[in-house]
């Protein structure tokens, strides 16, 4: 048991030993993932707000997609803000406010994703003043997140 | 009747006439957005080759989320390779190709989305053979399309 015991801790302290970071071979590479992602969301985010804007045709079924596309990006930007890329020397927007008020980032990375998920279930209604509504609420929280964290110009 | 078919006819033809190109507002922001999604693409579909590889120790839910960010990625780059985004002068290893072959390249990215739908299956079933298996069928289909279509030095 004792062994047994041990071997757990030992598989355990092995994970846990792991940062996030770890998943990215280089700072480098965690800016490239990040921007690549938000550029995604930011591009299917506008193709929703050309629609709700009446720019482009109001198209149901590419809105859902485009809400798809967006929520499951929105998820993925947030592990990719290492601290090794705090100080990394390629081209980012990124605030120092990122990791000197880290509660409040998080805070509004899962607001986003609490608002992209409301997006999608709003697109998957197929009624256009819905969509409205739930882009104004998402794009709150883009600007608000940018706002704090991402510099004005590139 | 008549005015009916001919609203229906206006309609269909003011759909048919906005390009694919036209989702993009440039060119360049085209290549942009197909070299983000194949970027995380890449960067997912490492993460379970890392799995299958032992150069990762394998965790079943981690496989799932990055089959499901790798097959949804591998849906997004194909409207993006635009015509008039062969001659466009920021960075791209698109080769010419790809628009004189249109044929096999749409048939390669059918593949490439079959075998992701077959990798995202294989991580479901919690099983690392057949997640190693997928992954290799995957990775044929990758480099199948990069063969033909990619230029080797970026």
């Amino acid at each position: 048991m004792k062994i047994a015991a041990s071997l757990v801790f030992a598989a355990t302290a092995i994970v846990m030993a792991t940062p996030a970071s770890a998943q990215f071979a280089k700072p480098e590479d965690a800016v490239k993932y990040r921007q690549s992602a938000l550029s995604i969301m930011g591009t299917h985010f506008g193709r929703i707000g050309a629609m709700t804007s009446g720019k482009a045709p109001y198209d149901a079924k590419a809105a859902v997609d485009s809400a798809q596309i967006v929520a499951t990006m929105s998820r993925l930007p947030w592990p990719a803000f290492t601290a090794d890329t705090e100080k990394v020397t390629v081209q980012t927007r990124a605030k120092p406010e990122i990791w000197t008020n880290n509660a409040k980032f998080k805070d509004d990375s899962e607001q986003l994703q609490n608002e992209t998920g409301k997006l999608l279930a709003a697109a998957q209604t197929n009624n256009l003043d819905n969509l409205k509504a739930a882009f104004a609420s998402t794009g709150k929280a883009c600007k608000s997140c940018h706002d704090d964290f991402r510099k004005d110009v590139k």
